[in-house]
């Protein structure tokens, strides 16, 4: 069995590119150009929580470093590097190389090097930092940044999500026998959840566009409701808008027909609203840049869909087509609260 | 028991102070002033490996933030800020306050701020990322920095360790049962394993003297030995200079004099060249520092001991005061190529 240098040097040492130093003394080092702000966060992911124990570590690799460029999209980051603490039960070769490979294919992706880490035996558990640049901005307030905050959003802004929600969820619960889904929805659904992209080019496109601004990690409510919190706002949201971006809701077409069930709206509507794991966008905008987005979505072949708008009231209220109220009881996702489930 | 977000922000989260941005949003910003390179370091201690299940959390949270804030010191970095991701395996007020008063107090003693991070239920976890700043030096080689490197040490250079070795191994022994040590000596040593003092202020005196630096993390053979590697060049290291720097063996007079057998001599040689934990740097300089360092020595009322010559020819020789070679088959602590103690 490699020792703990042996093994940092075959699978996680390459030369530096952008740093300044890398991977090898007790610091890396980086400068950041001229006008430019350091915009990091941290993830931690761990075994039977954040994912299946036996994983296919090439996937695991690619999602543990995609949720944390999620958090640089959500401020609208471009990424510089990363560092990567692992604590593993055993270093083996078998595991080491293919999450290697998955997590350095996405980083090369986007230019984001690997600098520096730990690693230790335990638990499996994955923590990684990521490091990006955002332009400052000494005319801005409250805070000086040019980058996208959960601050910010007003009354009458509109509140948009990229891509497609829910999916993810509706992954695991079939994955748990919870939910019968196709072959190829499961197959879909599972590539959403196992294989998040990411949307760093949007939320660097966003910057000076979007008031607001936070991924969607841990389900659309509770993202939507941290960017009103810190907005000191609400929002009224339209939920038929919503449930066609479960994309396997939409594909879904005669057969059993599940989703035509009660059990199976209510599944569609749990996931797409509170599902979690789908690391989309979730920004609000003034009505004015309508027409910008509509061809920044065409321009990244990414759907950016306007389901709700913002309003001085706080809380979220969700509608119906009619404007009716749809009573609902999904909770933000919570490590702590919540002690069911793959999170 | 509290909900992830209400957790965070009962002990985790304060006004950001010389962050541009902290604790909320999907991303913290730092600005890093004009000349200045960030340096980042990670590390990630796990129950059962790198400290006791049971050990007095507000200790625990000194030595976690220690044991980074080492690393910048290592690279003669001042510290700016830290990110903390927690795995844990309940939300308890009665672990947490004082884990984040521990934390936050050695944090307060640096200026360090806690600018992010990240919670999670698993088995109990925690990976702190320091950020720094070191000045830039376009004109330095090959790397344009003033940061304190592992490379950089010549031949005929002097080698210096700060402060006291192996107590902190030597606490570790006994709290095992392995070694005996009257009360007095087991509780100071039992103070270096819990409550080591990074040597911030040393490092960032060492720019523009020391040639390279290392922090000791991993035992001094080790960590000079990354020194030698980078720099290319061998060592010869006097025992004699070295062995005093176990604090326990030199405050043990008379009794069962267990360091005067030849389990006692070889524990004390062990803990001090190969232990590990005790965070003092060691770094080598030109012989023109030497007054300077003298000078500083007393300035910082921290002892440094000259205990190596580095040498051209690659490898580390062990000597005695006759220059005889001493023999020894200490390894460098890998956490991977060692299944048995506490690291």
């Amino acid at each position: 069995m490699p020792g703990e240098f042996e093994l940092i040097a075959r699978y996680f040492t390459r030369p530096a590119r952008q740093a300044v130093l890398g991977v090898g003394d007790d610091c890396a080092l980086l400068q950041i150009a001229p006008g430019m702000q350091l915009a990091v966060s941290t993830d931690m992911l761990v075994a039977g929580r954040h994912f299946f124990p036996g994983v296919d570590p090439f996937l695991l690799g690619h999602k543990c470093l995609a949720v944390n460029l999620s958090d640089l999209a959500a401020c609208g980051a471009r990424p510089l590097a990363f560092s990567l603490a692992l604590a593993l039960p055993q270093a083996e070769d078998a595991w080491l190389e293919p999450f290697s490979k998955g997590l350095l294919a996405l980083a090369d992706a986007h230019g984001c090097e690997l600098i520096g880490g730990d690693t230790t035996r335990g638990p499996l558990t994955i923590c990684i930092t990521v490091y990006g640049e955002v332009p400052a901005d000494a005319a801005a307030r409250p805070v000086p940044t040019l980058a996208l905050l959960r601050s910010g959003a007003l009354p009458g802004d509109d509140v948009y999500v990229s891509g497609s929600l829910g999916d993810a969820a509706l992954a695991l619960l079939a994955l748990q026998g919870r939910f019968q889904l196709p072959d190829h929805l499961l197959h879909a659904a599972r590539a959403r959840m196992e294989q998040p992209t990411p949307r760093v080019a949007l939320g660097m496109a966003l910057r000076g566009i979007a008031s607001a601004c936070a991924d969607v990690s841990d389900g659309l409510l509770g993202d939507l409701d941290h960017i009103l919190a810190r907005s000191h706002c609400g929002a009224r949201l339209e939920v038929d808008k919503v449930l066609p971006l479960l994309a396997a809701r939409q594909a879904y077409a005669g057969g059993a027909a599940q989703f035509d069930s009660d059990y199976g709206a209510r599944t569609a509507l749990q996931c797409v609203l509170a599902g979690g794991d789908d690391y989309e966008l979730v920004f609000t905008a003034p009505v004015q840049q309508r027409s910008t987005l509509a061809a920044l979505s065409d321009t990244l072949q990414l759907p950016l869909t306007c389901i709700a708008t913002i309003e001085a009231a706080p809380g979220l209220r969700l509608v119906d087509a009619q404007g009716h109220a749809v009573p609902h009881d999904f909770a933000s996702f919570d490590h702590f609260a919540v002690a069911s489930g793959l999170q």
